[in-house]
């Protein structure tokens, strides 16, 4: 079948089989099948839609086109954990550390920031010496002696995702559920683990901005595992205010490791088990619920977790002794609190802005070759809910000089909105699948 | 505006802007927007359609790509012809020396076969010594000392539509009814008439398949004209089955040759005059339909209208003794009845089915480089309607040999439907705009 056919039959809604994929994947990556053809195609699929079974037969077929790790070698269940992306999302720091200490390897391949959202990556990478793109051998080393890796994503697992992602960057088809779904799912599958947990943000702070379009994001994840024979579990998790306190790469890291030792914010820490609980049960740590939750609390009790990030932190080269004196981190030159214009309670806060002026500030990048500057960014004084008298600080700005902190200061104002009235802080976990 | 930004508006169903869309084709030709961004743009105007507004600003945009014919030097009041393309369609080659011969010069570019369509400059090129390629001053100068002319689209009008058409055929994104619209009328406008005709053929032989769709493209083009402060007039007519009773090309110029001697197919007569009329009201030449009417016929019986098609092909460069005695015209060596599968109505011919067996026959080209063989095609016996015995022949096959012959009789005999009740046949003119 000629490539003009097969965007023909999913422009008037037909379903591709999977060798149909597989001749359009392989076509562009061997390039017989032009860039302008694959284009004309993602705004098909954006069109129209793709079926579960499509999703999951284009998912195999981006996986095929790379390698796969196999992590057999390293450990009988390895358990990985995704996010779709938020603002003070510091989760990975969290949970894998939890998990692992609970008896489960994690071996995970991360992102760097995107847009408004930040990356475990570039969070990582504010410790001294830390080591993000390992080799497979000390990869595969890392979930066998110390039961957790994080890495940088490589090119070379699911590298069709890599090519289509850039189209798709470049001719509006990024927003399109089954393709976003093939996208995180190839990675994740390539990367070899036997399970995974999926954390599906949703509201002004993620990418995906309703309830009802994350929901089947999650479904058709868990669908595309399934179809895989693999163990997909999905939290759904409110963004409609950022994580935790912490926006910043440093701070973020200091913030985990606070939350690992017990003194953390309460809704970092259900996060994590939250997304904790699925994998010990896949795993087959626990029968329930209840009983992985209590794993987890102990492994948090313990310190065994900390003590688990600070090995995993010293196996990747990275100054472990950051872990328990945080206070060596980078800090901001200066900090500058943003006082609320009135007084009431806090009802609303757009993350996304709040992600955005991160990135002005240096914490993420506008363009890629940006550097990072992991002191800055910003450390909510109020969240959801919380009473505010006028004047009183709202958060933190942590910028390199007070020029940068200005610049930003009324953008940040107006990401809040105060009510008379109290407000009642919206629910975390918004569903399960 | 980004060219992204712009892909990811009409996305989302917005209009664009003239600018907007002076800056996307204007990107396009000049390279700084890449084909595979145009091509998510096309898939993208597939899905969300375009506003009359913005079908007349892109056709506007793609008319100022290239350079636009002056024809004031020529006449004052020039007129053209276009038909969206059918099976036997040889109207051109009756209308325009009808309504040349009434006063009111024609000034026509026209294209080639396409598909199981026929074009005019195939069947021109029937008649020895015909030039289709005229420069600049040789079409003024018809014009003016014949008027008539019939050329060959040049690349150098609406060069945008040449670019936009090339990647529409390999992006599945040729059926989009504003950008049929505009490759149309970028086309029409840029050749320079005051006034043109727009025959819009719907029905199983024809690019549109439902009378809804036809009507949609007739008012499109209208509306473009319309705003471009120019007469345009569109007759919807039906393609249901092949007009007049010869397909291929050297048999349709000698059946519009019999038709200006007076002994044509009624149809054919019938749809020049309904095409011819709108254009002399247009031209001022009459008041009312009727009256209009009047001068065709007028132009048809004295034989004027058969002298400006001699004068015509006499100034191309054609041999105007083929007008005169068309028994030269090269006939095919072999000609085979097709016989009725058994007796009744004729009920329906699928004239898209005939119009690719003439194309397998060398009527007309499987790939772009093929030669066309003048002679072969078919002559119909029955049209929807006659009656027919088992046995009676349906069509005449003229055929370089036997085998060819035989290789389309199977696919010949199952276009047609045969009813043992009478069958009316079908109107021809389905509207008027």
């Amino acid at each position: 079948m000629r490539a003009v056919d097969l965007i023909i039959a999913k422009r008037n809604g037909a379903a591709h089989s999977r060798a149909d994929l597989s001749a359009l994947i392989g076509g562009m990556l061997d390039g017989s099948v032009p860039d302008y053809q694959i284009a004309a195609w993602l705004m098909a699929v954006c069109w129209r839609g793709m079926t579960p079974a499509e999703t999951a037969d284009l998912t195999a077929v981006m996986v095929e086109s790379g390698r796969r790790l196999d992590l057999r070698a390293a450990a009988p269940f390895v358990v990985d954990k995704h996010s779709t992306g938020g603002v003070g999302d510091k989760t990975t720091l969290v949970v894998a550390p939890l998990v692992a200490a609970a008896g489960v390897p994690v071996g995970k391949m991360s992102g760097r920031g995107l847009g408004f959202s930040g990356g475990t990556i570039d969070k990582l990478e504010s410790i001294p010496g830390f080591r993000v793109t390992l080799s497979d051998a000390e990869f595969l080393a890392g979930v066998r002696e110390v039961g957790l890796v994080v890495a940088a994503q490589t090119a070379d697992l699911a590298p069709a995702d890599g090519r289509l992602y850039s189209l798709r960057d470049v001719t509006g088809t990024v927003e399109s559920l089954p393709l976003i779904a093939a996208s995180i799912m190839s990675k994740k599958l390539a990367a070899g683990a036997n399970a995974i947990v999926l954390d599906v943000k949703v509201g002004q702070g993620a990418f995906m901005k309703t309830e009802a379009a994350a929901r089947e994001l999650a479904q058709a994840m868990v669908a595309i595992g399934a179809a895989a024979g693999l163990g997909v579990r999905a939290v759904l998790s409110s963004m409609d205010q950022p994580l935790g306190y912490a926006i910043g790469n440093a701070l973020e890291v200091r913030e985990a490791i606070q939350t690992l030792r017990g003194a953390g914010p309460a809704d970092l820490r259900d996060l994590a088990f939250a997304l904790g609980t699925p994998l010990l049960l896949m795993a087959g740590k626990a029968t329930d619920a209840a009983a992985a939750q209590a794993q987890l609390q102990a492994a948090l009790d313990s310190g065994a977790a900390l003590a688990k990030l600070r090995a995993f932190v010293a196996y990747q080269g990275g100054d472990p002794t950051y872990i328990d004196q945080p206070e060596q981190f980078p800090s901001a030159p200066v900090v500058v609190p943003l006082p609320a214009s009135g007084a009431g309670y806090v009802a609303t806060i757009d993350a996304e802005a709040l992600g955005y002026a991160a990135v002005t500030l240096g914490a993420g990048r506008a363009v890629k070759s940006d550097a990072i500057d992991p002191a800055v960014g910003f450390v909510l004084r109020r969240k959801i809910g919380d009473a505010v008298q006028a004047g009183a600080p709202l958060l933190d700005i942590h910028a390199r000089n007070a020029e940068q902190a200005a610049a930003v200061a009324d953008r940040l104002t107006a990401a809040f909105t105060l009510s008379a009235d109290p407000v009642t802080p919206p629910p975390l976990v918004l569903g399960r699948y």
